[in-house]
């Protein structure tokens, strides 16, 4: 992934994961600094987490003016832009599936860098991009919709799986995260299309 | 700030946060352990994640004695002391503007020290004074009162910032920390006093 | 404690640990992901912040296959095996205490050998047999158990501090640990069995 793109991935995914925080913090009626706090934790708190289990300090969502930025113009949209919203079609969900599948695989590749092994680059692609929805949801004092019943976390475990195993054997360097991030994108937006679930065993309940 | 000083002010506010904490513990009931893990939790909890965030390990607020003995004091007189308390007026809001306060300046300053740029700075500054809360609401299981309609983690941000901009800018290096210390308060306590509300815009709702 | 002994009694805990994690998943309805995901984070957590407060990076719960291979077989077997579960007595219990015997005396131990101090160690010590369950119940949406009626965090807090003082009075090497690890199970478990409270004083109700 080339230096610009993969930089302006991980933005994008900054300003998607800070629209779903805005709105949701807005739902909840939080005050203007609430909704742009929740905005921005939600944005970088993924990446924080796997920043401090690296050592890649300070964590690079507090120091990157840019991140900041990100959530903030997405948390101002979110706050004063609602009709640009709503005329696109389930925007928080699509916004969702968006920032998941690059958090996922550039969280992965992060990690690898800084010499994790394939395990712990797995979890950390997956934490980063699970992490600031589960602050979010848990700041806003509800269980996490990801672990309640939707294809999510999964998604982004199989995006960072697919990124981790691209790496080691050696395919293609440009296409490999493209291909890890349409696979996570590709399994959350089919499973909210065909309403897949990962659901208990019925005989255990 | 002279280093006597500094350490004092820092101690005081680690108590007040704890006083905070030990008494919304004891209005949900909690038992005397959880009161005081409470207490020490809503006190080190935002220094503790600016420590991880700028590598200072262990974070300050584990290895010291002096914060864990604050916090103790802190939820001994919340526990029994309550008459002494409540003949204070607004203990809780008083103590909560103080810890502010001092935490958001020190936890700037400290993050300066480090190395960190400004924006990591003000971002930690404001962390440390408000994470101590969060974390304390998280644990008692509300959504934290500082994200639903006090002017509160925006007069930490705006004292985190004078003090960041003092030291850029050069102000004199013994009156920097009282005067953004003075702001933060004075915001706090202002907003208290005039009911001041950062609210969303009403088209929105 | 010999390394092999060590590992194991390690293993044993974060096994103990997810297994309660996945109970108390499957009881709030989570999906299967949900299951795996909580009793994975109720295993690790307490042992992630260990690791990040004293800089052992990557965190070992994130890096050492062992540890989500544990993870998952004790989530497996809570999904599909609540028959064999159910059979054993009052099962969430006893192996939460085997767990925070384990953790508790094993996370101080840790801590001493990064160079902290007594009570850093002591505190990581509880911290990491703790951290888990308040995770666990912060994300299912409860105020943490452990803070509102059981010897719990008590017991752990015992236990890391028997093995911190064995450790600087000279004990024995092979045995503080086990010592230290039956003290904090025998406290929790006679909790339970005779109903012992840490109350907060009626006066100040």
């Amino acid at each position: 992934m080339g230096s610009a793109l993969y930089t302006l991935a991980d933005l994008a995914a900054a300003f998607a994961a800070a629209v779903s925080g805005a709105l949701a913090a807005k739902q909840h009626r939080l005050d203007l600094f609430g909704v742009y706090m929740i905005a921005f934790i939600t944005a970088v708190a993924g990446g924080v987490f796997r920043d401090l289990s690296i050592g890649a300090l300070p964590p690079v969502g507090l120091a990157d003016w840019r991140y900041l930025t990100a959530a903030m113009l997405a948390a101002t949209l979110a706050v004063w832009g609602d009709r640009l919203l709503h005329a696109m079609r389930n925007p928080v969900l699509f916004f969702d599936a968006l920032g998941l599948g690059f958090y996922a695989v550039v969280g992965a590749q992060k990690a690898l860098l800084f010499g994790c092994n394939a395990q712990t680059a797995i979890l950390l692609g997956m934490f980063t991009a699970v992490g600031g929805g589960m602050m979010r949801d848990v700041l806003l004092n509800r269980v996490p919709a990801i672990l309640e019943r939707e294809i999510y976390a999964s998604a982004a475990l199989a995006g960072a799986a697919v990124q981790v195993a691209g790496e080691r054997l050696g395919w293609p360097i440009a296409l490999t995260p493209w291909f890890a991030i349409s696979v996570c994108i590709a399994i959350r937006l089919l499973s909210l299309r065909f309403g897949w679930q990962l659901q208990l065993p019925q005989r255990s309940r």
